[in-house]
């Protein structure tokens, strides 16, 4: 029986949205493990329009699920429409999309708060105790979808550490070709580009978690 | 000595852009056989702007090289830059971008003309004998790259062959996770989501131009 997973992305490039490579790696994954995927995005503005040439933001309106669509081809659905009965496995790729658009991480830091339908989608998993994946900045929002002590890496990073252990999460220094998993919460996380230097590097972790998470559905 | 590839862009959206798994694909198995990369796009407004939750066109303006620097993470450089001398090869994924931006081949079919920057680049790698890597739609540009009696394949649409061979390609219909080589012109091919259903199947055959490409680099 081949998995069902929900992918939830989160705009269309890495600094105002879902980041593109961990995006596509997922996908490309999922679907090398014989895995069913839908993706899914909040039907919301995009806090930020970015130049990624640049790297200055613009004065535009762009809609997360518009532009997730993008990754998608097309083959997206609005947030709202995914039930996690119809799921075996949830998994969010990062991006500041995930800390912008998913929850308000990049703003607020520790006193962050999580888009409502992202967080009851993500408490709607964990309840019926199927596993979720997170990389690279959208572990984030572990601490509020799981409660405290659920255990997670978001690489190395002093500071952003520091922000989720403040919030009630237990933060593992993890290799960017490595995962941390919490068995009691099926939780996966990966660094992916909170450390990659290249995309090989990024794929190295984004596949492991992948598998685990697939492996605990 | 690691081998050299620049990568063309179309923007970011299989749309109005650059196919973004084709493009991801190409980068993750450059970076993983060792390649160095170089993204250039033509700093040009794209044709068009595409909805891709609905595929309706959207009256607002998009920048080539802008957006292509959401699947480059900010990597990239103005076509102009680019220089064949210091590349050992090419490579341009597809997408609608391919023949909305780099040439016309969307709009004008037989009748098209390549962007001239673009196309300039281009016939310096075919002059210089330094391979190039056309997958989809791409290959569209390969007769007024190459001339005449130039080998490729864009899979099996009849429709699309034969626009091609009215330019003076030689078609050639190929499966998804196979390439179409041109050993005198150093042109390898690969229908990637021309046929591809999948994300994987559509890296079969880009692993493999990939490959093929940096052999004859």
């Amino acid at each position: 029986m081949s998995k069902k997973v929900a992918v939830i992305l989160s705009g269309c490039g890495v600094y105002d949205g879902a980041e593109i490579h961990e995006s596509v790696l997922t996908l490309l994954r999922l679907d090398q493990r014989g895995a069913q995927v839908q993706c899914f995005a909040p039907n919301i503005a995009q806090l930020q329009v970015v130049d990624h040439l640049t790297g200055d933001e613009v004065s535009e309106t762009r809609n997360v699920l518009v532009e997730s669509a993008r990754i998608a081809r097309g083959q997206i659905k609005d947030l709202r429409e995914a039930k996690a009965e119809a799921f075996d496995a949830l998994i969010v790729p990062g991006g500041f999309g995930a800390a912008k658009n998913l929850c308000d991480f990049a703003v607020s830091g520790a006193n962050m708060s999580v888009q409502p339908d992202v967080l009851a989608l993500a408490q709607a998993f964990a309840a019926a105790e199927k596993p979720i994946g997170l990389m690279c900045i959208a572990p984030s929002m572990a601490a509020k979808i799981f409660g405290e002590g659920v255990t997670c890496t978001i690489g190395k990073d002093a500071d952003t550490a520091a922000a989720l252990t403040q919030m009630g999460a237990r933060h593992e220094e993890c290799e960017v070709d490595n995962i941390v998993v919490d068995p009691e919460h099926k939780l996966v996380t990966t660094p992916a580009y909170m450390l990659a230097q290249s995309i090989a590097e990024a794929a190295a972790g984004i596949n492991k978690l992948v598998d685990q998470v697939l492996e605990m559905a």
